[in-house]
């Protein structure tokens, strides 16, 4: 593992000397191989698919990791849009003079050799080298062992280019050893990586975080709030509230927890209570919202529980101080919602509430590269310092200070 | 520990509440303070004197520690430029419409609650929690245990100013256990604390580093190199050089090792060591270094070695190529510099070269952010994320994405 990552860290220098011009007319060949190779590469899925009919993966597990000729088009087109991206690098973010005549250029640079350790889905193989290559990194990959003999056809096409023009086949690697073990020498290799990001289940990104002696930008959990105030206009409130649970309840922006303003709880509850049924919404309530429709009953642990699923906890709170109150207890840091037509209200709320992204009259669900304008998305950060929220490819860049003088001494 | 930090955790959220002008209003009245209560200080430092006396600290430790008016008058100007720095949170970073017809502020904020594990200077306490306390941070603070008496009184009348202006105690605070196993358990308070900044030894940061849970940005070890090209004016480069080891050798952005193009090595070396003898500085040279004037001789360990004194590794290498093979190999990532008129090799090394700061044409001593026209400098940071380089109060802010919609679903 250890010669593997000097290696890694040796080839990040070449990516220096290429243009974007250079870079972008490789990402459009790694396209194109994709598709050629297509046949390959649904042989390579099929013997997953069958070791996952075989290991009784569930259908959600084995949706992720089947490929067709269409996705590996989407894989394709996916590289393609990457390459038509912003160039990152090289940006400059900041310049001044100082006093001493001394030029400053604040510059943004890759980030250098960047570790991934994601699920089971092939196509995060190839968007994820991509993006890397983009902003001139090199990516060490570690992709769920369900989709292995996937994720290793996938790279050696993309190796393959990278042979042909020249370039170290090691710029984009899947890690030689992709046990526990190998994970766990992975996140401590600090003098040649500089960055992890884990995505896939809790007790992964949990386990990375506590142990890893490399930068970590983790893409937790979800356990998102929407806070009807009385000020809100009800019908927003309840198409708000519908969208951001049931539209698409498996993700991490999907609302977990509606709080509804003490004021408005009689008349808005039975309202909410007719469109979660229609939506066949399991609901979970507190004493007050019990004594006003009909729900299961919510506990401090429901408040606490990212569902994942078509499952909502309601609670009553006194007004907007009380939604605070609540999601500064349970917030996960990821996006909060207040519906109100009440400025004072809104801005009480956008402040206090420490989370990446808080909306005022808007579903959670906008929190997401592609609805912000990103293009394309790393993934959504739940970490608080150097990527937030929807993370874009700047993401994967830092800075540099270049300075001009003229030889000044102190 | 646990029930401390909770309580900088709840206090953080008042810092929301107070405007710029109030926040200026009080750090005014810390200053004053400091130096109505001079008096005290001086008393109370007296004793961590008395006791590093009896402890046989060393001369260099025992100024570092000591405190008399003109020290303490020190730290209340500080505090007063500190107010005078611009607003940093609230700062709107970016901000736009997207498709769906929300508008988007990424918004500076404070980071929430800032670990700052230091050294024993009472100054840096005062300076600190001047620093968080204008970023609207809360910090818990651990000086080192010399300074134990000079920092409570310290941390008293900063917090006797908070207390009279109805705000916590708990917005600046010293950590009630500063042991070795308090410092442990502080670093993996993920749950309360957003950031740790170690300063100090190397293997303070080395632990910090390797055991927290928390984020961390570091201030570490500056293995600092210029490389005097062939196409340098070489009176500039020796100046420079000299400027780079001889003006305070004991800082981390002074040089180490002075690269010398082999084009220009046996001119070049004789006018070196003439100017470092009468700098009275110890040399260790490369064989190639040795053949031409007399040094010691320079080890692969000297190379990795940061002196922090008036000795220094001189190496002949083969052009900015050269220069760059052995800096990649040496550097810690903190400051660089080429001397050179040529823009080719100019350009090659700033962009080759993987540090916080690169230079051509000027010393590595401008690494710092008072030469960088920051104001106030939080310390210099050996992080590759976050904060890179020199660190201004903006280093203590992160950001979220406020969205105003009106009504949107997706």
């Amino acid at each position: 593992m250890e010669q593997f990552l000097q290696e890694a860290k040796a080839a990040s220098r070449v990516l220096n000397e290429l243009s974007g011009h250079e870079k972008n007319k490789i990402l459009k060949e790694m396209a194109e191989a994709l598709r050629v190779q297509t046949p390959k590469l649904l042989e390579e899925n099929a013997k997953d698919m069958a070791d996952g009919e075989k290991n009784k993966l569930t259908s959600a597990l084995m949706d992720r990791l089947f490929l067709d000729a269409s996705r590996v088009e989407g894989m394709a087109v996916a590289i393609e849009e990457i390459a038509g991206l912003k160039e990152p690098v090289g940006h400059v973010l900041d310049g001044w003079i100082t006093e001493d005549g001394l030029k400053i250029e604040k510059v943004s640079i890759p980030i250098g050799v960047i570790g991934i350790i994601y699920e089971s889905r092939p196509n995060v193989t190839s968007d994820t080298a991509a993006l890397c290559f983009k902003s001139s990194n090199v990516c060490v990959l570690k992709g769920g062992k369900e989709a292995e003999n996937s994720n290793k056809a996938i790279a050696k096409v993309l190796q393959d280019i990278l042979e042909k023009n020249k370039l170290p086949r090691a710029l984009v690697s899947l890690i030689p050893d992709s046990s526990r073990e190998g994970v766990n020498k992975l996140i401590k290799m600090d003098k040649y990586v500089d960055l992890i990001i884990p995505r896939g289940g809790a007790g992964l990104i949990k386990h990375v975080s506590e142990n890893a002696t490399v930068s970590v930008v983790k893409h937790d959990k979800g356990q998102c709030h929407t806070y009807i105030d009385k000020d809100a206009k009800l019908d927003n409130a309840i198409a708000i509230a519908i969208n951001a649970k049931v539209q698409r309840p498996g993700v991490c922006n999907a609302m977990e927890t509606l709080l509804v303003d003490r004021a408005i709880a009689a008349t808005a509850l039975p309202q909410l209570k007719v469109a979660f049924d229609a939506a066949h919404t399991q609901l979970k309530g507190c004493l007050e919202t019990q004594a006003i429709i009909e729900t299961a009953h919510a506990t401090d642990e429901d408040y606490d529980t990212e569902y994942l699923a078509n499952i909502l906890n309601i609670k009553v709170v006194e007004g907007v101080e009380g939604a605070i109150e609540h999601i500064v207890r349970f917030t996960s840091g990821h996006s909060e919602a207040i519906i109100t037509e009440n400025i004072s209200a809104a801005e009480s709320f956008l402040n206090a509430i420490d989370a990446a992204a808080v909306y005022v009259n808007a579903s959670t669900r906008f929190t997401d590269g592609g609805a912000f304008g990103f293009g394309a998305e790393v993934g959504i950060s739940t970490n608080k310092l150097h990527a937030r929220g929807p993370m874009g490819i700047e993401g994967l860049t830092t800075y540099k200070f270049k300075i001009y003088g003229s030889g000044q001494t102190r």
